[in-house]
């Protein structure tokens, strides 16, 4: 695995892209909201996947949605036909031309925005999605200045969508909910007949109440859970996109008492064997991890292998793991950090974040195989 | 700060590289250090600020050291010529002869390595830096087996130097100490004449017995504490070498009791303003910014700004800060992540890290400037 494509040699450690995954996770979202359209999200370079990867994986989506238009414009340079949206719109008055070059739809979600919009002449009628801050005060009008918002870019000759984002479609305990922000979207369009876009990966999955006719599933897509742990998906028949793998580079063996790594964290309760990893944090795994975070170490040839536990602080390029339990490992054996057999929201909950945050995250030195 | 260099546009947000603080940087390592040569340590694509800018603000460096043989191949092909010490040696055997070609030093810190080289036949004899493991137990050969590995080495006709690494020159109250390290250390190489290296960052500020032939500087290269707090560096004479920027690209006028973004986390304790900004965990900010964090918020030609605090949960691609102190900010005001205005320091200790992740996490979507 460590043969680089210009014939030099990397460490060992590479991020495999299982395109069958994406395909399988657009699949589940078809089935969850048949009735809707999908706007698949691939901002964050697909969530650290590559374009190319997800271009090739979600094919069969009825469009993409990213943030920056240098980004809609490499889409279609690599030939996708389909539908574009601006998840934040035009960041300067100078891109409009270029976005209806680009044939893209446009999240519209400020003042600013509005007048580019009424200044510019578009050649033929452009889409957009106008967003209403029904309570996550991010980015949107209120509902007392969106009906004036919908009505001038109408008027404009925009074709018009709602749209909103909810705050907590993943928790069932926090304010605003998604049942009050529903509640005020409906109230605020009522009358003004449009396609509608609500719903992240949290709502598709557990408020399908609140679909609308585009849902913008992201996380789902790349396998991993809405609310950062893993049993919260276990049964939504999804399959992780990215494995991240490395290998041994080199066996410690520990006396009783022997610290392990920067600050010496963790202390050998017994004479043991430690793994070097070459994988660390700027390669994207989280310098957070706690002790006891899962590491598959195996035999790449027979798949076989097990869990053994992160010991000691993750360092810039390297991890320590506890052999105890694999008397085989050698220098050599295979570890994925994260893939089919280590959930990334597993290794994100003993680092206190989300599976999302690891994904984006993988680093420019990982060498990256779309399969 | 939007235009791209291909004409298009990106989202507002820029990596600036000085690269005349990177000079000032190593200026304070040889006035620090007078006696040692320098390996500069710029692996992580130099801590995330990117081998161009390396290369030209650290020039005047003694070496370079990094981890992959591919990034060394790519230094010789951007013209440099000085010596290269690759810091984890060799991953495979296979490598042994464009290490040659490419003339780079090689850490050797185990026995697959050691047999390596003895069943390569060099044409001149290279540089070995044999690695100990005095303690930290990740690299190296324990005392017990060092002298052996030396021995064999430099009998196989290669150019001997003694290297280990400090676990804790960055903390006072921990083992193992540097001056146990130190003690193996010395009593280990007893009579075998070999220069030696030993220093990192926190060695060069504070153990400045511990120095060696070659010091090997990376964080304070960049600007940054070894310890990940500010403070520990503030009189050091250091200067940051990475500014992040972004812009506001929304405003939102919260109500008494309003929530903001994911999960609600925090609720406007009075009638507020607060803005939103371009920049987001997927860009290397990190998610586990608590409220308070700073942000530097002003006017990009005149320099006058103040620090505003993040309110609410950073999300993929934006962060919300609080505006009361700031009643001239406005769409479009420049916002400076980290820099010299905001030490990123400051930054990592408010999100229980410490500078060397967020630097080495400034994620590819991030246009980097050398300047």
């Amino acid at each position: 695995m460590s043969s680089s494509a210009n014939g030099l040699i990397n460490r060992p450690i590479l991020a495999s892209i299982h395109t069958d995954a994406f395909q399988h996770n657009l699949n589940r979202v078809r089935e969850l909201a048949p009735q809707s359209k999908i706007w698949s999200v691939i901002k964050s370079r697909a969530y650290g996947h590559s374009f190319e990867a997800a271009l090739k994986g979600l094919a069969s989506t009825d469009g993409f949605a990213l943030l920056s238009i240098h980004n809609a414009g490499r889409l279609r340079e690599d030939g996708w036909q389909g539908r574009i949206l601006l998840l934040e719109g035009l960041f300067h008055e100078n891109e409009v031309a270029l976005a209806e070059k680009l044939a893209c739809d446009l999240v519209v979600h400020c003042e600013a925005q509005v007048q580019w919009l009424e200044s510019y002449k578009p050649h033929k009628p452009m889409n957009v999605f106008l967003k209403m801050n029904t309570g996550m005060n991010r980015l949107g009008f209120k509902p007392a200045a969106y009906r004036t918002a919908f009505h001038r870019l109408h008027a404009a000759g925009y074709k018009m969508h709602h749209m909103t984002h909810f705050a907590n479609a993943d928790h069932v305990d926090r304010l605003p909910t998604v049942g009050s922000q529903l509640e005020l979207f409906n109230e605020t369009i009522e009358g003004l007949n449009a396609p509608t876009s609500l719903a992240n990966s949290a709502t598709i999955l557990w408020h399908r109440n609140a679909l609308g006719d585009w849902v913008r599933p992201g996380i789902m897509l790349y396998g991993a859970s809405p609310t950062g742990i893993y049993a919260d998906i276990k049964h939504a028949h999804l399959q992780a996109v990215m494995q991240l793998q490395s290998e041994i580079i080199d066996i410690q063996e520990l006396k009783k008492g022997d610290h392990v790594g920067y600050g010496g964290r963790y202390e050998a309760p017994e004479d043991m064997r430690i793994g070097v990893v070459a994988c660390g944090y700027a390669d994207g795994y989280p310098r957070h991890a706690k002790d006891g975070t899962p590491v598959w170490v195996g035999d790449a040839n027979h798949g076989n292998g097990m869990i053994c536990p992160i010991v000691g602080r993750v360092s810039m390029d390297m991890l320590t793991i506890d052999l105890r339990q694999a008397p085989e490992a050698k220098i050599g054996s295979v570890v994925e950090l994260w893939g089919d057999k280590v959930p990334v929201d597993e290794v994100a909950h003993m680092s206190d974040t989300i599976g999302y945050e690891l994904l984006c995250a993988l680093a420019q030195r990982v060498p990256v195989v779309v399969k």
